[in-house]
């Protein structure tokens, strides 16, 4: 870890907060800065001493950026256009720019003949390379270094090598009025925080800023509206290098990694806060964000998983009290129970399901109910807490001022539009929509099926293996039927859902390229959105069924409801479906989680890195130490080029959204689920880090306000929760069954005759002719009336085995549960969001106070303005009236 | 109505938008203030002419604001001290200032010897001129012009007549960098809207402004952070004015009344948008917004009250074709029914309450259903609107930078802790808080138990005089019962409401007071909040046992449900519940509406209004003739003083918001709700203005970015809306009972049958002693077995009477319902909402320009900028680098 390391502002860096790292207090560091003019500063890199991370050939200067492009010919440049062409790609430069303003200007309207020029060279070599020199030729101009490095080790690839000298930097920042801490600095001691930071100093990583809350600079009054300006350097490279790598001049354009964090990217600091401040300086604002975000989200994970344990903890605590479970296991009971199946099944006795049914009252106990509240509770609160950290980094990272720009068409947009409908470009877009929509309306029902195919077929499996087993006379293989069953299909169905994952983004990406969307802004909106639809369809089908479709609608002996031939519909063990979900939900959530981060997040693209670090070479004749060997002399640049481009945070959101999904939807059912989700999100956390420390190219520093899209699934989730919640409780547990015999049927209001009151009588003389069991004597006597688990008409009834009383009062109890669940949950979601402030008290006090200080700047600076001009002119229009303006700045 | 009339900016009123209305195109207007220095239109306001409004005596200067106090000593004042006061008031001033900035500053504390001072003086009279003379002084120090007016022609009361010079307020504006109109001009010409223009044209009011929204002023770039410096002089000036009105040294403050305007305070306009813009320059923003949010609730009241209509009219046409109504009225369908009442009612024939059941489907239809998702997505649709329409407006009235600021304390705040706790200043509000949320929790359940004790009064009457007309043998008498009993009822109701409704006010007010909150938008809310709860527990409590409590827990014939002694719970006719409620709903809206705005708004103020237009007279011997004689001889100033003080739009929003809950919340059981709203509103809108114009003083001008608190009550309303539609549906009416007798009860799968399902059946043997009938041949036959409206098991089942396995089904049927509906509108609404940008786009892409064109001002100042200080010092620190800085303006 080098801590006086220095960062060159590649892109969304900033001077004013978290600046500098030393270890003494939080102001004194930047009061050398304090007093110093911007242009002073110009020796400072000098003075660092020589440079350890990547730099140029002479040692000293940094590689701040690298452009790579296919090497085959000798350079013979034609460098007598280079006048034209400079003003060329000027003109093209600023277009983009003015494009990029406009928001709606066609390219090809203005300059007409750049687009046929463009439209008419068939990227043949020479004018790639003519194109290149124009392109270096304007960087040289704009002040940035250039080194190339052609075919040193890896034959055929050339690469430009990009420095920012901090000169040009300063010339830039002033002109485009960056934000520079000024000398008001605001230090807001609060004790408090003090001493809770002292407690958890162990806590915080090394190199983090001293509390960057506690100081924050005042940014000049006038650069906050010109924020965006600032990015116009990189910016206009950027235009240029996107259409240039879309016309295949340049094959890759990527910043170089700096050194990886000790502090950050290690397992062995999983209990630490994460460096934000170091990581948004590094990465940008939205990769800052994502970090910032999954801290708070496994941060807040703590106390769930804490009542999670603890709600299972109850269940395990009242396991050997459950009057229900008691009776079952009961021998005195001696309950003769129907078979499940017609023919190859037969009469069991209740007191088998002994088992099943005292596991299930883990789950599926009064504490659950609390705890599917509370993560109502927590979800929103998560949320809250979630805009208050962003509202926080907002205000120390200074984007309080900042407003999304226009984004610039993408490459493939103006491709597409050149190469295909010249005269259509408006028409093309929404063409493409059109299709995608279809495509997606097509595939959706399709999409669904599949899923559903794929859970009936994991049933099916379920389903053959059962009878199989039940007819097989092993005493061995039918003992251990449920559980070998419930396993292995869980098992199948988790790497059908990761094959259908895979297939699915792949589905999702190819309609949204069909759309060709116009910015690359809503293409990620567009992509997001239908990822996520298939994708959390993918996920949670199988848990919905399991939820609330299974054994539902199974008949009852003698008349049990067939799908498809002779499969019959499943049936719940007998103390509900809770247990057969939950073992579902722990196999998706720890196999997804293993197999997803190990296998793609780290696995494969290892592999694929190690074969194309051996394609140059076009043989695999190296063994490993030779490889180490040739890796140890690439530079860092050559190594960086090995790496897998960043792909975007889609699929770091994706899969944490999918987990918040488990998480929050059905934690009535599985209480352990936050506790599962904790543990992964601290491996994920290191995880990821290493991934974009070292997997991958350091990614272009993208500025953003917030989290986007992804904030808004996040609260429908949140929403869609409580009305699962509510289902789950009601229909999959057996709660509201309880409740109802407690109050309405109970002799004497305990829970003694619960098992007998949900169990219905069956009269064996009622099988219909070939659905009566082959072995009638299995039990050992002749049974002449079962009990099956159901609430229907008694034998004696006038109506016998229709839906009894029972069943609508229970219904409609369940029923009324879901409403009042729902919306006392709502209600209380809606009041603690109303109690939260959106804004933290300290940062909103902080905001006004630097407004009354603007205000004093901007007076101050008028009133010399003023001056200045009336020493000039000596033609005061009026006297400016002497004002009571002894506003003193509050005490901050 | 004065074309030419010049408004002078009181407050809130700017020069950009809207600022002449002189009747050629929109852009000419301002091509003479274009190039114009500011300070050289000085002489404008001399140049216009004799002034037509109120003026000081000279009949030049115009009156902007008045001031009154008592008069009862000749003047002898010692202006010897006047120095010392002079620096004393600067000192107060100044010191509100700061703490209008600080926020959290006690006055005391900084100067313990006013403190002492104000708490020593106890209002003798000599101290009160003297900080009149005081405040006076400072007044004509700062430049504007006085002129007193004592006991001219009101005995006892002085006027203090104020006038702000033109070039006053320039140099203010120029001091504080007021917003003036720039040379850049944005005309958007839309053609469409020009079209529509036209063909609404009539609808227009002659003197709005030609189309605001195509004229924009582009404001200087650095005067929008520096909003709020502007109301600076205003606002030092009031909190001057504040605390001497607390101390009684003024006994009122207000600016005057302007002329009435014929095209909006006028019935005979109905049918005309507002000249919004104009209200707002004459009102403020505040008023502005509220008469611009009544408007848009109004026009989108027109599609609700045709789509109520439209459902109302099927209801009518298809009454005839009403399988159950045509059971019941059928004369052949000779059904018994078991006696209402124990011992004085009697059997009575089905075919009787044939009136009823028709009248009932007028709103108890398949349709009503429709019209409740209809009304939820029209709420949902109206919010959107607003949104909006108030982005829009704030964009006009460029507000979109202007932030709400910190509010200054309250004048009752200050003497409260000056006078009380001088030392416990900070406990002070929190002890107040403290009581009053105390007495508040102390309260709400004392409320709900009057309102239902009302409730309660109310039903005993109908009761006794049910009963006793009932036990009357007159056939004339009992013929009329029911409507007799409905309608009386309902008026006394609708009493009870409107006395408890101002008690309440009272009640909320005296609450708020308790609590001494520290700043005026504090005292608001709380206030709001508060007078919210109570008067709409007020308004729906009534409705609300009428649609879910009257009938449902009525026992059964031989065991009727008793409260309180003797008096039976109601039960519905026997249709339902739904007609009566319509009635109540009818009743309660119009009433309520023609009372509240007829007597309260008008009538009242009008009566006291004369009372103390008589009162200085000390005697009434004056008969009308005199008192006109003597009303002319008055000034503007002087009439103006006997107008009612201006008491804040909470009550008038107060009553659209009920209103709003009306409309939407029952709107199931009364689809002409809103027609009726929308009638009442066409009249409410030049009611209000009629009130502001004439009724009262001219308020304050206030700004304001949006309707506040208001918007989340309605957001609340509308939510709560879904549920209590969707319980109306299905508990109310016969809705679901229908759908379910129809799909699992019919044999033929048509209604035919519905009404002897929903009877059950009663044998007379089971009478208890006591309770039956005493004219049990009433009918003239005997009876053996009646019948009754209730799902319960027959008689010859094992538990007669006992809840039939219909009432649960049809109960889980009910809830279901209420769980789909609420979810799938709540969806629907959420859909809605997310369809519809909060931004209008035409206003996004303005905003958008309007930035580019902001930041092309800046690069031009900053380079002028620069390139004066490089002539003035020539020291250029680092030439500029040329950038490709021909950003063409956008064809805007």
């Amino acid at each position: 870890m080098r801590r006086n390391d220095y960062y060159i502002p590649v892109s969304g860096e900033e001077k004013a907060a978290d600046f500098g790292n030393t270890k003494d207090g939080g102001v004194s560091q930047y009061s050398k800065y304090d007093s110093i003019p911007l242009n002073s500063l110009k020796s400072d890199e000098a003075a660092s001493g020589p440079k350890q991370g990547p730099t140029f050939q002479d040692g000293q200067r940094r590689v701040d950026y690298v452009l790579t492009y296919h090497v085959q010919k000798p350079q013979s440049v034609c460098r007598k256009t280079s006048r034209f062409a400079d003003y060329h790609i000027l003109r093209s430069l600023r277009r983009s720019l003015s494009m990029m303003r406009s928001g709606d200007t066609p390219p090809s309207k203005e300059d007409p003949e750049i687009a046929a020029h463009k439209h008419r060279l068939d990227y043949h070599e020479d004018d790639k390379r003519f194109r290149q020199t124009e392109f270096e030729d304007n960087l040289r101009e704009m002040g940035l270094e250039l080194e190339k490095d052609e075919g040193n080790k890896i034959p055929g690839i050339g690469f430009l090598k990009i420095h920012a000298p901090w000169n040009v930097l300063c010339r830039e920042a002033e002109f485009m009025k960056l934000k520079l801490p000024t000398k008001k600095v605001c230090n807001v001691v609060e004790r408090i925080n003090l001493f809770i930071h002292k407690v958890t100093a162990p806590l915080h990583p090394k190199v983090e800023p001293n509390r960057p809350q506690n100081v924050k600079h005042l940014s000049h009054p006038f650069s906050r509206e010109k924020q965006h300006l600032k990015f116009d350097l990189l910016k206009m490279t950027f235009t240029g290098i996107t259409s240039l790598l879309g016309n295949g001049v340049y094959t890759a354009a990527y910043p170089l990694h700096d050194i990886l964090y000790e502090e950050w990217a290690s397992y062995s600091v999983f209990y630490k806060y994460q460096p934000i401040g170091l990581i948004r300086k590094y990465f940008g604002e939205k990769i800052g964000l994502y970090f910032a975000w999954l801290g708070v989200y496994t941060q807040m994970l703590i106390p769930a998983a804490i009542v999670g344990v603890i709600v299972f903890l109850y269940g395990c605590a009242t396991v050997d009290n459950d009057i229900p479970s008691m009776e079952i296991c009961d021998p005195r009971n001696n309950i003769t129970m129907c078979p499940l199946c017609d023919r190859a099944c037969s009469y069991w006795k209740l007191k088998t399901a002994c088992g099943t049914a005292r596991a299930s009252h883990l789950f599926d106990n009064p504490a659950t109910v609390f705890f599917s509240i509370f993560m109502a509770l927590w979800a929103t609160m998560f949320m809250e807490h979630w805009k208050r950290r962003q509202m926080r980094l907002n205000y120390i990272w200074d984007l309080t001022g900042f407003e999304e720009e226009e984004d610039h068409h993408r490459a493939e947009y103006e491709i597409q539009v050149m190469q295909k409908t010249l005269k259509k470009q408006d028409m093309y877009p929404k063409v493409g929509l059109f299709l995608s929509l279809m495509c997606f309306l097509l595939l959706s029902p399709l999409q669904i099926g599949v899923t559903f195919a794929v859970v009936f077929g994991v049933i099916l499996y379920r389903i053959s293996i059962k009878a199989a087993l039940h007819m097989s006379s092993n005493p061995t293989a039918r003992s251990n039927i449920r559980a070998t069953v419930k396993g292995t299909a869980a098992v199948i169905n988790l790497v059908i859902i990761i094959i259908m994952d895979e297939v699915y983004g792949a589905v999702a990406r190819w309609l949204t390229v069909l759309e060709v969307p116009k910015t690359d802004k809503s293409f990620e909106e567009r992509l997001i959105i239908k990822t996520f639809v298939l994708k959390f369809a993918n996920a949670f089908s199988p848990i919905v069924y399991l939820a609330f479709f299974r054994g539902r609608m199974v008949g009852r002996p003698g008349d049990y409801v067939y799908v498809i031939g002779s499969y019959r519909m499943e049936e719940c063990a007998h103390a509900g479906c809770l247990m057969e979900l939950c073992i579902q939900l722990c196999i998706t959530m720890l196999g997804k989680q293993l197999i997803q981060n190990n296998l793609f997040e780290i696995g494969i693209p290892k592999m694929l890195r190690a074969r194309f670090i051996l394609l140059p070479r076009r043989k695999s004749e190296m063994d490993s130490q030779q490889q180490e060997d040739y890796n140890m002399t690439l530079q860092r640049h050559e190594k960086d080029h090995f790496l897998g481009p960043f792909v975007g945070l889609s699929p770091e959101y994706m899969e944490m959204i999918i987990q918040f999904g488990m998480v929050t939807l059905f934690v009535a059912s599985f209480p352990l689920a936050p506790l599962f989700a904790l543990l992964n999100n601290i491996i994920e956390i290191r995880l990821d880090a290493k991934k974009f420390v070292t997997e991958v190219r350091r990614p272009i520093a993208a500025r953003a306000k917030d989290i986007g899209i992804w904030y808004n699934l996040l609260r429908g989730l949140s929403k869609v929760a409580v009305i699962v919640n509510a289902f789950v409780i009601s229909f999959t547990s057996d709660f509201i069954p309880r409740l109802v015999y407690q109050y309405m049927y109970s002799p004497d209001g305990s829970m003694h005759g619960f098992v007998n009151h949900t169990l219905s009588y069956f009269n064996v003389s009622d099988f219909k002719p070939g659905t009566a069991p082959l072995q009638p004597m299995h039990l050992g006597y002749e049974v002449q009336i079962c009990r099956y688990k159901d609430y229907r008409e008694t034998l004696w009834s006038n109506t016998p085995y229709d839906l009894s009383k029972e069943f609508w009062a229970i219904l409609a109890c369940r029923l009324a549960f879901v409403i009042v669940f729902q919306n006392v949950v709502m209600l209380m979601s809606d009041f603690v969001d109303w109690l939260i402030p959106d804004i933290p008290k300290d940062i909103s006090l902080q905001i006004h106070k630097e407004k009354i200080l603007m205000v004093e700047l901007f007076m101050k600076e008028e009133e010399g303005k003023k001056l200045l001009r009336d020493n000039h002119t000596n033609q005061s229009p009026f006297q400016p009236r002497s004002r009571p303006a002894s506003h003193t700045p509050s005490n901050c």
